[in-house]
């Protein structure tokens, strides 16, 4: 079994930061740096409910991902000058909506629309993962401002495990994503619940015992986010 | 912990038949019902690889999702019409299309495209999943067309499991997916490798032994759909 | 003057069969076969009118067409993916709509809105005037589900004819379709009521005798075709 | 049988005027007036053929239509800033396309595209039929330009005739077309030949003698507008 | 320092005609021709304002642009057809709107949306300023005929000016335009105001004082456009 | 005379910064932060020119604008979304493209393509102005990087000024720029030429003697911008 790439041990994540406040007109916002990936959450609140809510008593959560045309080694075409979000960029949109959904009692929340907007500065690697842990950072806040912290009901953060051929490891950077033989990108609560498991075997099937390992790894990591988010929030 | 509401046992799935021959110009074609859902799946085979891998000796498997505006009880909008797919279909045939990937060797395969797609006429929950089930089988013919047959690596099957009122079930209809505190689609090759694991819990996290029991029940009913899918190939 | 591809005479038209049900939700479905062209037609009620028949008193009959893209010998690029429909799907749903609208008394009808879709599962040759026939059917059923059976003022079905080398012949396969010299579409009522002409010299122009042979042969190639559908909706 | 709105015999068109080059930098160009009705169309000569015409020795003709945004009563949408062509637009500029077709022999023409665009800048009815008048005057006009006016098999103009309160009658303005019971496009050559005929029954279906008296009536309105054709064509 | 390629004089503007009534249905248009350059603009009264402006008691003022394809010497594609306007099209459309606005007092003018089309027929140089100069008669017009006269508030008009081989010169055409240094577009007002100044140097940076001849030439040459517009509005 | 609403002297700028290597990607990259205003520039190096190029031995410059949906005090809506850019984004990044050529011998520069990605993380007036001012310190990084820093023929940077309340002001931010009766972006060369002017009067015409007094005080803005490029340039 050969070393992984950055020299890191297999359960070993990359550094995290999180810094507030970047986007200075958003109700909440959060800048996260995983390893070289740089994301920014931003929380914005409306007091308006999709049609399909209308009068239902309750509030709703949506997410938009967008890449900065030059976070990639090779510039990507702008998706507004193409006129269309891709198939990736949908999926995971779709994918920190629903993940953040699961974090909060929308019957609490009011007829109000909490859209967290995550955008790409620098990727490499987990750029899904680094931007459900940086809007539930963005929500919170968001939450707190309008007084109404007491819907959030669950604390998650989201890593990417993988098995590459330096065996199973813990958050993949770019370089392993790419030649990974599968990985699963996993959204937990705090109190070790799975809220969401997005696995792959691009390359070839993967055995139970294989994803059990993976799910190990990923609680392991989500400590480390969650103790990240913790810090920060407990610095305001 | 109450019934299910069609009756089934908790590890029963829904009545399985697999119909050959219904598109009469694809390489193959493969009409699947799984209880009351419906789908017409076809291989269609081109001589051209797209741009990415033009000159790289290898072949290529996509997929496209579809479903008729009337398979569901009320019109959805045709898509077409609307001028774009909604993220849901993306995600859903991107899904289909990493699914068959995995279980071609594109090597093999040569500088060929096969597209597979799979058309919803009757929807009544688990389409994606019955889409790669009669997908494997429609590019199973096709390759068989071509003389490809050893570019097959592994038989796929794909069915989806839940949490619900009556706790763990196999195979959700509509009505149970709908309610559902969580579900999880599961791609399983018929040696028990894993190949796309996607769960989701809308309402409420669920716990790893939970999830463990969905898998079992995914076992349970991918058998049923491999016998399927042999008895069908079998009296070609 | 040579024979016919397919072997038939002149005034002979394909076999027709028409089946109910397919489409499970619908308030109407008819599945017809006309030779090895295989239509969907599926007809679904709404309670509201379009903008510009607001508070007027009377309902709208529409339609839209399709072809999934393995119906013909060549996969044909998704109008869903390509992000819009050509100008022949265009041309067709617009001829479908005011075909059905020519058949039903919109005020008796009340603010409705009836959406035909045709989608072409086969093609071979004649695929509209499949869905015009086939489309009948469904709007019939639909209509007596809500007890509206008296809007419907008339009964029509449509056929194609052309000028080929085998002469004037009636009922258009796709190898005569693709080297008739002219060919026109007939959309009739069953007291031989002209509702839509659609004729065409792509080759070169014809003269008004071949004209009214080609409308003779319409009105033969009908005939069977209202048998077909009393036949099948008489069964119910 | 009541007036006809304009005071007009039932047989008589609209006064026809053709001007010559208003488009300055076309191969060919003439701004026809059919009453109120005005069509700038111009030819425009590309030595390409569309991509499925390569390498076939055979050239292409196409054309495009579209209303100035006020041509009409009503001030329409652009279908620039809509982001695209109406149903009407393409099932216009189709017919116009293939009715022109079938007076060129592209082989004679060469590898050569020319592209028909027919705007119209006032709207009074039977702007589809005046655009295919004025084109095929655009169209002679180039096909001299490049010396290939033996490829011109072929003189055609078109006109609409309709069944209203005044009974059958020739070239129906906007009201007439409104209300009419039923109309017919007719595109017809100088030697009697139809190209193409679209006949349609908004209101109610017609009879084959009432469709044989609008084409009688079609040949009577289009030998006015060859007249006007080679009198312009005479002139240059 | 060379001749013009028109052998104009270096502050001589090309003959301008402007002529009413070309677009029959508008409330106001004027054809206006700048040398080679023709532009039909209308005005189109329509009594609602867009959503921002709802019952805030003023009026709006917009403008669409287009170029027929074959307003050019090589036909551009339709905008219709490609499904978007171009960012030049939108540029110059909000610079009609835009300074359209600047001459008329929107409190005056009621809820009223008045829209500004302007068609390029024929384009040689300067088709941006001949729609200003054009649309602000058809505004006029309009105006008069709701009597709204007193609504406009200033005359205006535009030209543009640049710096050639020929050194500063009033009024470009096309061969000037694409070989210019640098080109200014002014919309000026009669009493001597500034409403607009988009200065481009595409090939070298221009100076101050070069500028300021550029200006004073465009004075020069809206005076006559001026005299133009007053001429025909008297004429009615 | 009123006071403007920062408390900044007539002739004050707001403080300006620059920071490199945010974009770890890109061949230059500048995060410029003028006031509350603040924007990631990229410069992106592709070895490939555009159709209209190829073969004309020289390179080409081009430059997107975009908006993080966030950067406003209101959310916008995400133009990837929505499928298209707005007039407003394109009229912008036209006119960071144009200067940004205005400044580089594209022949010198070889067949590249560099576009430069102005993304506005904050808004808070001048983006467009702050994006040229950081794209021109983007591009200079990218043209040393490939040893073509002798391709760069200028220094330029943009600023606003207007006539506000408080009279003809420098450097407009987001309250002067909503209340301001006429402003005028400047883009300037480092030795005092004008690359771009664009002026405009929403509320009332301006005079020649107040455009120049806004030009004077582009002159003294841009000194502070040139200085702020030139500083950092020198430290790398």
């Amino acid at each position: 079994m050969s070393q992984r790439p950055s020299g890191r041990a297999a359960d070993e994540g990359r550094p995290v930061s999180i810094e507030l406040g970047t986007a200075r007109h958003a109700e909440g916002s959060a800048l996260i740096r995983v390893g070289g990936t740089e994301v920014l959450c931003t929380a914005s609140i409306e007091n308006r409910v999709p049609p399909f809510l209308r009068n239902k008593g309750q509030g709703w959560i949506t997410a938009e991902y967008g890449m900065l045309p030059r976070a990639t080694h090779i510039r990507g075409n702008r998706e507004a000058t193409k006129g269309k979000q891709s198939g990736r960029t949908q999926e995971i949109q779709r994918l920190i909506g629903r993940s953040l959904r699961a974090c909060v009692n929308l019957r609490k929340l009011g007829e109000k629309t909490i859209t967290l907007d995550c955008d790409v500065l620098n990727a490499d690697g987990g750029t899904r993962c680094a931007s459900i842990t940086g809007a539930w950072v963005a929500l919170a806040i968001a939450l707190r401002k309008i007084n109404a912290g007491s819907a959030l009901t669950s604390q998650i953060a989201a890593v990417s495990c993988g098995l590459t051929k330096a065996g199973a490891v813990l958050d993949l950077d770019y370089i392993e994503d790419s030649n990974a033989q599968a990985d699963s990108n996993f959204v937990l609560t705090s109190t070790g619940g799975i809220v969401e498991i997005q696995g792959t075997a691009e390359e070839a099937p993967f055995e139970e015992s294989e994803f059990l390992e993976l799910l190990r790894l990923a609680k392991l990591g989500t400590a480390n986010l969650f103790e990240a988010q913790n810090r920060i929030l407990e610095s305001l």
